[in-house]
């Protein structure tokens, strides 16, 4: 009989179905055992009733134990009070293979334990959840950007330079040359809008940084989209459209995820534009409010941005960072020259930022004293400067972080559980 | 006035719109001057008539040069003869900055000197339309596979072990310890199946092969289903579905780009299932048969794969290889132990192999007799052989190209074109 999957079981009420999948776990009343199976796309009680079935049949479920894997035959029954609101009374179980000492118990596991386990972990109902919700927020991403004139192009992940200086950079030998793995697509992505106006990339970043933080993964994914003859203004509009799509279509297809991890989603309801805006100026002023004072210039840490976000429901766009806190390639605002035209979005709850971004410079002029002044490999930049010498034009783009925005949305407390293997210091297993 | 693309241009017949873009080539008529004018989105040929425009505007369009970027107003007009059937009629332009030099001109220009001026190579029309079909093909596989149950699971980049031996990898330290840049999320993905029952990974990969042919790139991405619970039958179904739903795809989002390609699209429109099989013995035959003789065991080079394919319009599965051809986890053929199980599909026209799969084994005491025999590291497979000892079942999976795929698709001579900025052997810039 043809595998049905359980998040298909409600098309099937009182009909015989086969389901493949593992034992999550078991509950013994004698005559009737309740073997809780999941098969990937949920969780589904099954009753063995031993008047129900063949002697053999029955004694296979006696036998059957957690994350063996199994193919039952029943029938779909709707019950409300079962999980899901179906069961399946069970006719006949095949025992694929019969699993001796799974290592993940029922009872309390250390975290480095679960992480030597990755690779099974991932079958615990959280971690299921979480990593459902991230391929949900992955695929709203894309979607809002490909529905909204945007075109993919993936930028290179071996690169001969640096975005932003070489000490947190991994370095590989490429053929007798040095090359680094990539921090951004950023510059690349300064190239192609110049030939298809809006376009996104969409991959894996790294940063070799000695932070063991519950915010830090040293491989983490980031979507960049750029945008040609756009301004500072026009990228925070498509920020804020893109992170509550994000926000309000997760809701809509993750709720039992959400559920699952006990997300207060009544947090992320009204995440709708527009999102407040502070300049970096006026947020030094409220952050000596509150007791937090820091002088001017100086970038905030983890404490200032969760200061700052606490005050705001929604995420809040810090603007105009002085220049000397951001990247060479910012646009410098034409109202005051200390300033960078650039944003940072910060997420509530204490989850921090999760977009940076802003204006790029159109002046070659600029960009080349900044090379210089900052002592960059002026060789490895001769392309980018091109795109100021060729048909240049005002241009902008952010970089949102998928895995911080995820723990955001899932309300939980590390990083490291919204990606399935993640890489962090000390850690490149499993 | 707000910005108009040239996309959306049909809506706005005989109205007054703004378009930002910049200069493709003009035509000097005089008082007439002919700019087509590209913004990302597409192209349109902008008349500027003398008598109909201040003199200082007539004078710019006068002297814009290629690839100056410009604002242009104007109104649009039905015209059968130009170019996707509308042009502007110009009533003001102004220069953002006028390009001087520019160097890739109207004339033949040398491979090396494009792929040197890639960031700018990617502005010509036939780039623009390849790099176009590359992204929609993106989007229809990522659509196929979310629609059909599959859910995404980002791989990991850094990887402590080899997949398939160390000899092609490339190697960083990882705060101590030697990582490596992951060949295929293959592995990984047979640990997330376990946990959602069918997975995908979709990420770049990298091979430091010192092959120079018009089929490899060094960086490359790949999607790699995985399917608990499946056999190698219900693998090729998932691979024809997909193949035959991203080219219908592609012919209907792409037909622009496909033309100026010059594609013959008559190819394409009959890829739909089932496709031919045959096996890897029997292709031995073939092979023999039209003069390509190979002994029976030996891997397919490249001349077989373009013979075997040329028999067939539609791209065709050769299956059961023997085991020797293939990596250590494929799973053995049950009739026949010196065969796998596994297939690989060779597109027509000469384009050879775009994807490679079959079933994994799912025995721990192959495996582990495999591991020992092909001299691979134990101990970085451990958690590989928990797979097996926790809840095995049959799956299957593969993984396609896509730099391939879109080449074949595009039906163009060289893969190097079908990424925003190929990694080849020598090249690692822009």
């Amino acid at each position: 009989m043809d595998q049905v999957y359980i998040r298909d079981v409600a098309k099937y009420i009182g009909q015989q179905i086969t389901i493949k999948g593992w034992l999550y776990n078991k509950t013994d009343k004698g005559r009737l055992q309740f073997l809780m199976i999941r098969d990937g796309t949920g969780m589904i009680q099954v009753v063995a009733f031993k008047k129900e079935m063949t002697a053999e049949a029955f004694e296979a479920a006696l036998a059957v134990t957690q994350e063996s894997s199994l193919i039952v035959s029943g029938i779909v029954r709707q019950d409300e009070r079962a999980a899901g609101g179906f069961e399946l009374s069970l006719s006949d179980i095949q025992i694929v293979q019969l699993t001796q000492d799974y290592p993940i118990t029922p009872k309390e596991h250390g975290i480095d334990f679960l992480m030597d386990n990755r690779h099974l972990w991932l079958r615990s109902r959280n971690q299921w959840a979480i990593l459902r919700v991230r391929s949900a927020v992955i695929r709203a991403i894309r979607d809002y950007l490909d529905n909204n004139g945007f075109i993919l192009m993936d930028t290179p992940i071996l690169t001969p330079a640096a975005c932003e200086g070489t000490t947190t950079l991994f370095e590989t030998e490429y053929f007798g040359e040095k090359a680094y793995l990539t921090q951004s697509g950023q510059l690349y992505n300064e190239a192609t809008i110049m030939a298809f106006g809006r376009t996104y990339c969409f991959g894996p970043a790294f940063r070799a940084e000695k932070s063991k933080t519950r915010r830090h993964l040293i491989e983490f994914w980031m979507v960049e989209p750029e945008m040609a003859y756009a301004d500072l203004e026009e990228c925070l509009r498509v920020e804020e459209n893109l992170v509550s799509y994000i926000i309000q279509r997760t809701l809509e297809e993750c709720a039992e995820e959400l559920k699952i991890l006990e997300r207060d989603t009544s947090r992320l309801e009204g995440i709708v534009p527009p999102f407040p805006r502070i300049s970096y100026t006026d947020a030094i002023a409220v952050l000596k409010e509150m007791g937090e004072e820091l002088p001017w210039g100086e970038d905030f840490g983890a404490p200032h941005e969760v200061a700052i976000a606490s005050r705001y429901d929604k995420p809040v766009f810090v603007h105009r960072y002085p220049a000397q806190c951001k990247a060479f390639y910012m646009e410098t605002d034409p109202l005051d020259p200390q300033l960078s035209l650039s944003a940072d979005l910060l997420a509530p709850e204490g989850y921090g930022e999760i977009i940076g971004g802003g204006q790029r410079t159109a002046s070659l002029e600029l960009l080349e004293r900044r090379i210089a002044e900052q002592n960059l490999p002026r060789e490895a930049f001769e392309w980018y400067l091109d795109l100021r010498r060729y048909g240049t034009v005002p241009h902008s783009g952010f970089g949102l972080g998928v895995e911080r925005t995820v723990t955001f949305i899932c309300g939980i407390h590390h990083i490291r559980e919204t990606i399935p293997f993640p890489r962090t210091l000390g850690r490149i297993y499993p």
